[in-house]
């Protein structure tokens, strides 16, 4: 069988951390690389993501989730935050990426940066915030896989509230906006949940073959 | 290194397919099956994937995602659409599977079905498809990882007009709004975008620690 697919049936939405075991240096680099690697709408990554270390900062944050224990219990809390309004800047920003990272001059590039621009910055602005906040849930799919591939258990949340987090986290001063959090670390052997059978659609109801 | 890690460092958008390489019926269904365990929002999968194998209809949706050639050199067209106005009744069905699946009576879950439906009936219908949407991103990323495990090519599009290929598919007769394409085959030697190195954001300018 398929590694992937195995991994796959491995993982689970966590409900209880073990809080005495912690994710390592070595593996928290290897889960940050895969979020990096992620595919987004033209490569653009229009999003940071914050790893909230401070005890006092995740304790807070705990409040703006509904009190789930997971935000305090995990051994690494990782926060993703689309940029709000993103336009030209981040795109120039990229095309001198590509230019440096390809060792191609800009000059050459410019047509495929003045493409960009003409697709996004005419949007209205929530169409582009819709558009980079969709970005985020690839690059926590890419966390969710790499994760289980290390055997390290995972938690993603939509269920916290936005405005709150950025204001614990000062998102909103760097213009970004919470969009998802992942907590990160190893089941709890009482987290009955482990247990449970995995509920998911059959083929027939999720598949239409045209 | 991660086997995870290798398989995104080898993924690239690919440009151009080689017409002549066909997906196996077996890897077929690892794809599926990689998309259907997809996490999503409570695990509701609000969504269908259809996989479009008419070439009369992939030359039309050619058209609706501006000539792009994948869409008919690619061994497979899959197209990721999120249901429209999702709200009680997939709540609900969603409760029957969780019952059936793991053996236990529908009345034990009453509370978490009835919890669920408070958090998203009440959402404005925009809210709602703007979340479910979102939750094809996630199901996209699995494709796309177990793709690259697979060693298939893959192009991810959102470079397409919806509304002509709701209309193409006869999604809109369905409820449903297509979100994502993914192209899958195998890369053309010609296709030398294979031999670029991949544009990412550096650690420092993606990642923040607080």
């Amino acid at each position: 069988m398929s590694t992937f697919l195995e991994n796959q049936n491995w993982r689970y939405a966590t409900k209880k951390f073990d809080a005495s075991k912690k994710i390592t240096a070595e593996d928290l680099s290897t889960l940050k690389e895969a979020i990096r690697l992620s595919a987004s709408s033209y490569g653009l990554q229009p999003y940071k993501i914050i790893i909230v270390e401070n005890e006092a900062l995740r304790a807070q944050l705990q409040g703006a989730a509904y009190g789930q224990s997971q935000i305090v219990d995990a051994s690494h809390v990782i926060v993703f935050a689309n940029e709000m309004n993103f336009g030209e800047e981040g795109i120039v920003n990229f095309g001198k990426n590509m230019s440096e990272t390809r060792g191609i001059p800009l000059e050459s590039i410019q047509g495929y940066v003045e493409y960009m621009k003409s697709n996004i910055t005419g949007l209205p602005e929530e169409t582009r915030n819709i558009w980079s906040s969709k970005q985020t849930y690839l690059a926590l799919g890419n966390l969710l896989n790499v994760a289980a591939e290390l055997k390290i258990d995972a938690t993603p949340m939509e269920g916290f509230v936005p405005a709150q987090v950025n204001e614990i986290l000062g998102l909103d001063k760097l213009g970004l906006n919470a969009t998802l959090i992942a907590t990160l670390g190893y089941r709890h052997d009482e987290d009955l949940t482990q247990h449970y059978k995995k509920v998911r659609k059959s083929n027939e109801d999720l598949f239409i073959t045209l």
